[in-house]
């Protein structure tokens, strides 16, 4: 393969999006076989103003520190290419000889690949369009799990035992505690904080997922009968969870705005169930809403899910490399313990906007919360060392 | 000194109170001079209902452990006791021949300490009672800082870090970002914010503190002026920020709440603002409210202040040796480079019911900032290692 390759970030910015980036720039100089390495900047918004910065420059030395930085180093968005625009994308690609267009997203990204990939096949133009999966909703088809999962899963996971700490330690001042977490549709970000839990009576006592609906009654019935039964309540809930009409909790007041994908912004759930708590139950409530926190902390990125981030990347150039196209670099899980895996691809029509939703089979006949499949799933992604743990008082004076 | 100790934890937990704790259980273990060390349950309100717990039995070799788990393991309350609760008190602990009250907590928790020691030498009873001081709001009087203040800032300069990363890689779709921070009347944790920025232009753009009222005009002139200058906008607020009038910018709705000190129980400061930046200047602007994870994140805590809440912990239990009373353990800096501290004492007058704010030589001269001065005193209490370095696009491909 001759020509150049282009490499973009899009979507919201995760803790190991750069991991990625630095393991396809890492594999394109290694392999000698384009021109130059071209970073598009600020995604499809970059590849539509012709603006991309030239990462051949990029010092091989530097990309551990590109690696273990999160966000997304050449800017990001959401914008999404229409037909036109792909047109537009395409033509300046022919002219600038790019033979690898790699984007590295999420469900809405591989769409925008799709798209590039089947017009440059109508045009005739040798394409390897491949898209690179990073998403913390964890929500995209056909592949294990997604880059960007396991350091999430991490963070939230530690956020729910240290929150926790803070409720059981004052559980007559404020006995409830809301953390709210991301994940759009889907409730894998919610059902990592099952992971925080050594045992079924350990915090947190709730989880709600967006893919269950419950009524404020249901919240309110299961906050009395928790609190009753261990004294505090401690439940996590995805921002986007909805009740049974399929109505978000979120204050109507913000949720009618749309993002760029007319995906509904959604504000105040956590906020919304404190208000509810404290109205109709008495019960003094609190809520933590780490927001992009979550998705951003270098400190609890999992070693694991940052090796992966940084080898889908690689993969992705070997399959353009190939002359594969119109794919995305997919995770097989090849063992359980040590928990090991590899690279593989799927074509993009299996996977643009599409969503893979938390199965029935990962969540407790109550879907309050997480099965030992679903820990058996998403334990190991967590990485080595993951929980710390901690002493309470009847482990150090027995009654 | 002979008879019995007790030890109890009150106000917010932190991630350092149980090292204070800790380190009390360690030297009066040690000394051999106490017969029985009770541990209070819930602070003032296990005092009240005489619940105790024999902390004799911890085995000494456990309470690394303890140190190394956030939140108050004792349970903690900010229940205040009045004069007829305190003699009730009094009356129980001469029962149960306590000698030593050592009461780890803030400035409310030193005036219960005040008033125990002065009814104790009134009624002729010699009780030694100590104040072991911690607050993350940094606002005890007449000490250098207080234990948990380092850990909450190393928290929330490492949150700036992550969540302007987060800013700056999609600037075109979100260029707006308020992060929450706790404080009560005193901005020293929002001051911290300022520490993850290595220059003047880095990242956050705006610390709103407490001391320093500011009308929604300030508030949209400067969020203008920096978006301006820097393409995207990361401002830190302490959620009891107010306006000129002194009116809280939190929502007044939940405002209206207070808690059992009758401290206004706000929510809603940074919600409040988003509000107002995206209807008066039209930018996408979110917000992040880490809520109790920044006193409570095990991963964040520095080792100068695990160190230092120990270390009170011993010095308090030395004082009761010493048969001092009606005084708080202190924290005095002995050199800066390298930092090293020492423990000392002030009268409880001196330091119950009042509160040490952010001076005007700690702030830039727009009352938007950190200065220098501010950044010397600070600095050293996050411990080593405290950021990271992250790498910008900028670094690896200069213009």
């Amino acid at each position: 393969m001759a020509g150049n390759l282009v490499v973009g970030q899009a979507g919201g910015a995760t803790a190991v999006i750069n991991a990625s980036l630095a393991g396809v720039v890492e594999q394109a100089q290694r392999s000698g076989r384009f021109s130059t390495v071209w970073g598009m900047r600020r995604g499809a918004e970059g590849a539509l103003a012709g603006d991309y910065i030239d990462l051949s420059r990029v010092a091989p030395a530097q990309l551990p520190a590109v690696a273990a930085t999160p966000g997304a180093i050449l800017g990001s968005s959401r914008h999404k290419l229409d037909d036109e625009e792909a047109e537009s994308v395409l033509a300046d690609l022919i002219r600038r000889d790019v033979r690898a267009f790699l984007y590295i997203g999420g469900n809405d990204s591989a769409d925008t690949v799709h798209r590039l990939a089947q017009l440059a096949a109508a045009r005739g133009y040798d394409l390897s369009a491949i898209a690179v999966p990073k998403t913390i909703d964890n929500d995209i088809p056909e592949t294990d799990h997604c880059p960007g999962y396991g350091s999430i899963a991490r963070y939230v996971a530690n956020a729910t035992l240290d929150s926790a700490q803070d409720t059981e330690s004052m559980p007559t001042m404020y006995p409830v505690k809301f953390i709210e977490v991301m994940g759009r549709d889907a409730g894998w970000v919610a059902a990592s904080a099952g992971l925080a839990a050594p045992d079924p009576t350990s915090p947190p006592h709730l989880i709600y997922m967006p893919e269950f609906p419950l009524s404020r009654q249901d919240v309110l019935a299961d906050v009395e009968r928790v609190y009753r039964e261990h004294g505090y309540v401690v439940a996590v809930v995805a921002e986007t969870v909805r009740d049974e009409t399929g109505t978000p909790f979120a204050d109507p007041g913000v949720s009618a705005e749309v993002d760029a994908f007319g995906h509904p912004l959604l504000r105040g759930t956590a906020d919304t169930l404190v208000r509810l708590v404290q109205a109709e139950l008495g019960l003094r409530a609190r809520f933590d809403k780490p927001g992009s926190l979550q998705r951003m902390s270098s400190r609890f990125v999992s070693p694991i899910d940052r090796a992966e981030a940084e080898e889908v990347g690689r993969a992705a150039v070997r399959l353009a490399l190939n002359e594969m196209t119109d794919c995305m670099v997919s995770i097989i899980r090849a063992t359980d313990e040590p928990y090991t895996s590899a690279t593989s691809y799927v074509p993009l029509a299996n996977v643009a906007n599409r969503q893979r939703l938390v199965p029935e089979e990962y969540v407790t006949a109550d879907r309050r919360g997480v099965s030992e499949a679903f820990r058996r799933f998403a334990l190991p992604l967590l990485g080595a060392g993951a929980l710390p743990h901690y002493v309470h008082l009847r482990d150090l004076v027995p009654a």
